[in-house]
């Protein structure tokens, strides 16, 4: 809580932070029961029992609620414009290294970990990480870089979730141990190819 | 039960049933106590208050304990000859083929997907996939080709396992009802580029 609540605007009294407090907990309930897709600001304002605009007051977007409730350190999607923008040659080396480095970093790993362990036990936690990565991230990569073939996109995806499957979970090594540089260059060929061609 | 008490030799009275049965208990605590490596056929027996001979008589190997008490409907590593040996310009295709027709049997998928979450739930579970996969699945894979980057073969290993996460557990679309030929041309090549080059 400290990590997010740090991040609400000055001057907002405790009362504020009651308000913020509930609306977390409003969308957490409103995620798991309907998904992503299905959740909307207005429907997590009413279940909090606060205005809509108190909402986007503290949050912005949808997306942004998510991350906070998520209790994520920050946006991935926020990273996403650095790693289109740039040299298409070294496309597949940025996205390798912004996941890398976000996976690298505890205060993501724990809250993206329990994500995809709750798809794992749950059809609501399969539907909110899939509606999550579809929209907020591959949708984003999709645009961003004019692909039109979401199964390469995805293959791609499906590399770097393998990674950190095999390297934070499984715990293999030498996967487990290797630096990024190394694992930089082991498969940003390969999302390269996927993304770029 | 029913399916792998089926492979048991034939004209055993159902006392050997019990002691399969038995068996098979004895491994699944001692695997989830010690891990793969840890575990012996010995140990299993001891556990189980048989001779180790008789659990080498139902089963042959640790492996095959293992299997079996995982209730994998076969042992993968009973496959991996036949893509290992053959066309090397063809060991991608074979591998991502025979990787992709094990998952999609519901009766390997269900199980398999229990011993990946008991990964993401536990240091026990996570041990014992690691165990599994390196020593059964990719040992093997390293030994008959030759290879001497481990690295390598994780990084092919993870983009199968991304591939049927998504396929399967996030249930990402179009990943998730692609035809086994598509997703054959889309990750073989990959494959293909890690384990042969």
């Amino acid at each position: 809580m400290s990590r997010t609540t740090a991040r609400r605007g000055p001057g907002r009294p405790s009362d504020g932070e009651d308000r913020r407090g509930a609306i977390l907990a409003a969308a957490r309930a409103e995620f798991a029961e309907k998904g992503y897709v299905g959740t909307s600001v207005r429907g997590i304002a009413r279940a909090a029992d606060v205005d809509a605009a108190l909402v986007h007051h503290y949050f912005g977007t949808k997306e942004r609620v998510f991350v906070a409730a998520m209790e994520l350190p920050f946006d991935p999607a926020d990273r996403l414009p650095l790693v289109l923008a740039g040299d298409p040659a070294g496309t597949g080396e940025r996205m390798v290294r912004m996941f890398l480095g976000m996976w690298s970093d505890p205060q993501f790993r724990a809250p993206m970990l329990g994500l995809v362990r709750s798809a794992f036990t749950s059809e609501q936690g399969a539907t909110m990480l899939r509606e999550f990565v579809g929209t907020a991230l591959l949708g984003r990569v999709a645009a961003g870089l004019g692909l039109t073939d979401p199964l390469r996109i995805e293959a791609a995806a499906a590399q770097l979730i393998g990674l950190v499957v095999l390297r934070y979970v499984v715990q293999l090594e030498p996967i487990a141990s290797a630096s990024e540089d190394e694992l930089v260059r082991l498969v940003a060929p390969t999302v390269q190819g996927y993304l770029v061609g």
